[in-house]
């Protein structure tokens, strides 16, 4: 506790990218609640296959997110 | 996308603790994914009752969790 | 199976929209996996509170999603 | 804004089938909370290896879903 | 590391049940994995309102699953 | 109902010892909701790839596990 849980679409993020997120967001947790709490937090990456997550009723790819991070749009 | 859930102890973070793990968290996010995201990144709290939550087989308290923050023992 | 979580701001639905959102959600559901699977088609709402979810950096309030509905910004 | 995760067991679904599920309940979901929040809707599935869940103790493969939805017994 | 949810309906359970739903399934687990785990093996309990789930599409009462329970039918 | 999430990092557990979790952890809560409610409660594993799951900001590998659980250190 706390266990903190970082959902993406698989192929969105490069592998250095997954862990800086995972690295980032426990530091940024553990800055707030304080190094005793260090052991016990918990915080992992869970991937959805490109294709298996909607926004609005329109499936993303990998493809889309990566080219919506470049500029262009979902 | 990303989607991300904090879950913790409810009564173990102050109100002000919880707006800033929801802040900082998100900006760690956006800081490595780019702010083309920022629309779609979702960051939230989700709270367990005291005494809902074991490690070990020890079901902890918020009063627990802040004895530990404190420089206690859980 | 299937299991369906629907998270959603607590306050951003009236009773009976939530009602409705399980109902349809399990038609919906049910229409494509077929009747056989009725029996352990689990569909389900789980609330978090208002303020603790946040978009882009930006904790929302069940207030804001109401104006959001009703055709104001987010 | 609302967040649907649809858990299923891995192969128990053709690939048409999970994009008629991440559809119909997308449009489910809309009909009711309204076009306005379209746009922070998700939606995804989440697969289980066939095996690895179990009803009643009983855990269940691909194919027991497969031979259920076909009229046979789980 | 394990992290255990275990989902139910908000008053199917008594507190002492709860109690010992997360007690006796932290032991099941570390039994299994070994005690080197114990310290890393969270096991919580996440309640849903009575009402807010549905099996088949009929959203369930704590009422209609102590009816069950004790012998009737859901 | 109840339905029971047991999440690990892929290769920490043997496939016997995954068949053994979802088995004892579904028979601790038969024991204790009662017989009625086996036809509806649901145990899965759900696993997270060996290095995106960090305790205290440290990404854990299946072997780091297994060197635990054989008595090592984390």
């Amino acid at each position: 506790m706390p266990f903190v849980d970082i959902r993406v679409i698989a192929g969105a993020f490069t592998p250095e990218e997954k862990r800086q997120l995972v690295e980032k967001v426990s530091e940024a947790v553990i800055a707030i609640e304080g190094e005793a709490l260090r052991p016990s937090t918990h915080v992992l990456i869970t991937e959805t296959p490109s294709g298996a997550w909607a926004i609005g009723g329109k499936a993303l790819t990998a493809e889309d997110v990566r080219v919506k991070r470049a500029g262009g749009a979902l």
